[in-house]
């Protein structure tokens, strides 16, 4: 099987270019592949604002009411705000699209810096939970967790590859799976709640009351909770996915995609802390709960198994949002335009192939742990809500179009609040790790920056404007020989057809040799000139550059082709046995401005 | 500092071809590069042979003095066969040379393989050896073996690609002083042992005796110990580096030879076992005798630094003669050609390197450790020196000339006596590893014999005999353009350099990017015709490479030359940032018969 029929076997089959239209997504399924990412975070939003909670002691985690309150508002004030950008951009309202529309291209860049950021973490830490959904019932596996996660985004990287109509159904099944599962438990635990159930009493772990319970404290929690609300910007980024009407049923999936989302955040949240739970780093929050309320049965492994399912299929919002923003960036020249080449599936393979490089090498980095991640996270998604939103404001201000007052409202209040919480998110994650993000933010705009004005340079360089024409030409050949032979004598005649100005070049080292060859030369040269060159310390390189150089001195408009007959053995190994002289010489000439090097193969049996 | 510059600080300048023939070596010199491989045995062959017997208790060290008087008698028999080879051949008599002249070319293959395997085996050995010399004295290194070692082996190598006559200056002084300072440790250990001084005997080791006292063991001692015959031959190979009359001068050289290393092996042999020394892994046995006899003090330290001095020093005969053999063998065709290029310092640096590079491998492979080598080591030797010796008895058979019957004796009974011992030494020493020896030279035969089968098959698909000169051509030239800029423009005035039948070729991703560039077509095209290929998949080579397979089905006489407009940035990192097109293009049809391939360089500021 050849490497082709390798790709064939995991990516498919090409799809024609015509096919691209029919790739639309019905609601169900938008709301299954766009709130994957969503929806996944309430598995470790709770845990991750216990853990900075615990730190002031086990009486602190009552603050998790509150705190999740204060996030429950603040996802719905993101999604109403982000129905109205949905309204507003049809084709898709990227924060880089809309940024960069309503504030200029720099703000433009800065929130697609965050955001490609942002993508790659997103993928790290839904795969890095994921997996430890899957350790906390299986703790065997625990030892394996990086190579685990390393093969989750492998295999998420594949099937976006093969296109994503056939991704949506697979992914259809969890999140629905996932919804339900999670609403059920939910419910039956509230039941039990309510009938005064009492819980045994978790092992008491011995929490050490490090800290006290600070406003900083507090704040911070606040901040790891917010990456419950990463990936409520999918949907409106990914308006053109819909079937028509586009921004209709985007705004319907988006409603219900927040309600879904605070109904679940806050019901594990309420519920962790009415059932005593503590974060353990061997067990999941969730999965203590669920342990908790069905027994630890096959209800408790099927809820950790759709967990895990909706966590590593999350990774795959990022794996459709990536590649498009790369697609953008490129085509504006911010990054290189590789990525702007749709694959043989109609997908944006390199940017696809990127970020899962990219998410492994964070999920080996930081030793796939989760809670090691989620500092450096939701610092970049809330820099781009901020700008994304903000830039409403300022468009509605321009337009005023019918309605724009209370639209105008609400994207003030969505960028006011949004970009209040970027702030503390910076401020209280900076020393864990927040600080690389904020560091690496400015970089990628300065990176961007840079390749535009490559891009812009080259284009000025090959512009026709005011162009004369290409100068004409004084063309040379030169054959460069090592022996008279067939190879050669049919490198000679190839040259002959090039140009009426031939010369074939030796480079002498044994005078006796050269004897030799201009005696064959005389009667089979096709009466080529034979320019010998001599060369008293045996380089073949130095004396022909000389010679090179020399013809290249007598003219603007001087062009020296290098023909280099070169054997083809018909075996690999084979190469080995001949000198690699045209390599050689093609290195040494290959930048070289009036230079034109030609391989003539001459193939043995 | 650029790479030529950092070669030439290690290598030094270049030397012309007409600096050659003073690259000569006086006697004194000779001596001094050419015995260092056989002298420096000295230094562990006694200890290998105690190492075989101790294994039957210390009683059994005793027999290495019949042992020792064996291989001193054996090395008399090839010290005065090798002086009749010089005899014979003043040219250099390599065994390779000898037996392919006399015994035809599948013997001298043999003895070729076999030599390759103990040149790279002696560098292993003797910088093995020469690092077991510095850590028996500082204990403190013992760690660091390998590392070490293979400083060494990159350190005489550096010097070899220097040259010949530079390094045998170098050599001089530590195979002199070696000579010297053993000589007088030995004499001064007789004088005490004479005088009847009784030493301290040694901290008794507490040696199990593991086995009896078999004639398997005394021969597999006497084979381990016949270590100290490798090297010998290293003068009969180098005659052509003595000054004239250079076959006189390599006779005494040799005599000389012989008579030192006999006494001095005898000596230690002697007074190792008068002053009851047994093998230790973490000192040598030469070690611990200078320590005996001197004491510890100064003088012990010079005769380790000495002998490691020697070790290190005498892989460089392996250096000298490798690369020689090397050179003999690609001039016949049996190895790459490569092997017979002399470098800018004159030497022969390929041979260098390689034998450099699998010396240290063999060092990091045995763990730096000399008796794990040298159960492969003196096997092959041994099969060379039959093999030699037997060409010199057919030979003077044949030729009969003056004197030739007791130079026929002396060469038959040298040729009897190394291929007995030969057959006891792979037999004794086979399992434990003389087996990989036995197995690897008819590889290497078969290898050789491949490779010549290939350079004579290339020859007669290259010869002129018959040859009704080169084909004529239907020459084509196809420019590939993916756009029309400055870049492709002047790609097209080079390409109508080249023929009067150019076509560019278009493969169309996309309509409107055609309608747009057929426009500019019309304006800057220079009058090429330009072809479009459609695409559906999006491919840019499958339409590409169908097209170019139907213009080469046109006829047997089409030759078609593909030219790729080629940006060249300013830096390198700018290439990132453009499709690497030419590339995957060149990649597809590299070997395609009927195509050559052409980048044309755009320089770009």
């Amino acid at each position: 099987m050849n490497i082709s029929a390798v790709k064939r076997l995991f990516v498919g089959s090409p799809l024609a270019t015509a096919q691209a239209r029919h790739e639309r997504l019905s609601k169900t399924s938008a709301l299954a592949v766009f709130s994957s990412d969503a929806l996944s975070s309430v598995a470790y939003a709770t845990e991750e604002i216990l853990l900075v909670l615990v730190i002031a002691g086990t009486a602190a985690l009552a603050y998790s009411i509150p705190i999740g309150l204060a996030i429950a508002a603040l996802i719905a004030i993101v999604v109403s705000s982000y129905r109205q950008t949905i309204l507003a951009y049809p084709q898709g309202g990227g924060a880089y699209i809309v940024t960069k529309d309503n504030l200029g291209r720099l703000p433009g860049l800065v929130s697609a810096g965050a955001l490609l950021i942002d993508y790659v973490l997103t993928v790290a830490v839904s795969v890095a939970a994921g997996v430890a959904a899957l350790t906390s019932a299986f703790p065997a596996f625990y030892g394996y967790r990086i190579p685990l996660g390393v093969l989750f985004i492998a295999g998420i990287a594949t099937m976006n590859l093969r296109g994503l109509r056939e991704s949506s159904n697979l992914f259809a099944v969890p999140t629905y799976l996932f919804v339900v599962s999670f609403a059920s438990m939910l419910a039956y635990g509230f039941v039990r709640w309510a009938a005064g159930w009492e819980t045994p009493t978790p092992p008491a772990a011995a929490v050490a009351t490090t800290q006290s319970l600070t406003l900083f404290l507090v704040l911070r929690a606040f901040s790891s909770g917010c990456a419950a609300l990463t990936g409520v910007e999918a949907v409106s980024d990914g308006v053109p996915a819909f079937r028509p009407p586009e921004a209709r049923n985007a705004r319907v999936v988006l409603a219900c995609l927040g309600i879904i989302l605070i109904a679940l955040f806050m019901g594990i949240t309420f519920l962790a802390h009415h059932f005593h739970v503590t974060p353990r780093p061997e067990e999941t929050v969730v999965s203590q709960l669920a342990r908790l309320i069905f027994g630890g049965g096959l209800l408790y492994y099927e809820i950790q198994t759709v967990t895990m399912l909706i966590l590593v299929f999350a990774a795959n919002t990022a794996f459709a949002d990536f590649p498009r923003l790369a697609y953008f960036l490129a085509r504006d020249s911010f990054i290189p335009r590789q990525f702007a080449t749709r694959g043989d599936r109609l997908v944006f393979s390199n940017g696809i192939v990127i970020l899962g490089g990219l998410a492994a090498l964070l999920v080996v980095l930081f030793g796939g742990d989760t809670h090691a991640l989620i500092p450096l996270y939701a610092v970049g998604v809330f820099l781009s809500f901020t700008l994304s939103q903000g830039s409403m404001v300022r468009r509605w201000l321009t337009r005023r179009e019918a309605g724009w007052r209370w639209r105008w409202a609400l994207n003030a209040m969505g960028a006011l609040t949004t970009g209040v919480v970027m702030l503390v998110l910076a401020v209280t994650k900076f020393s864990h790790g927040a600080w690389m993000v904020v560091l690496l933010i400015p970089l990628l705009v300065m990176l961007f920056l840079m390749i535009n004005r490559h891009y812009a340079d080259v284009a000025r360089q090959l512009s026709l404007d005011d162009y004369g024409g290409p100068p004409p030409i004084d063309h040379t050949v030169l054959v460069l020989v090592g022996d008279l032979h067939r190879g050669v004598a049919s490198a000679l005649r190839y040259a002959q057809a090039l140009s009426t100005s031939v010369k074939a070049v030796y480079v002498e080292t044994d005078p006796e040799r050269t004897q030799k060859l201009e005696e064959k030369w005389g009667k089979w040269g096709l009466e080529v000139p034979l320019v010998v060159l001599t060369s008293p310390y045996r380089s073949l390189l130095t004396p022909f550059l000389d010679y090179v150089n020399h013809l290249l001195a007598l003219g603007e408009r001087h062009v020296v082709t290098i023909v280099i007959p070169e054997f083809v053995p018909a075996r690999w190994w084979q190469h080995l046995l001949h000198n690699q002289t045209a390599l050689l010489i093609k290195g040494a000439l290959l930048f070289r401005k009036g230079v034109v090097v030609v391989d003539v193969p001459f193939h043995l049996r």
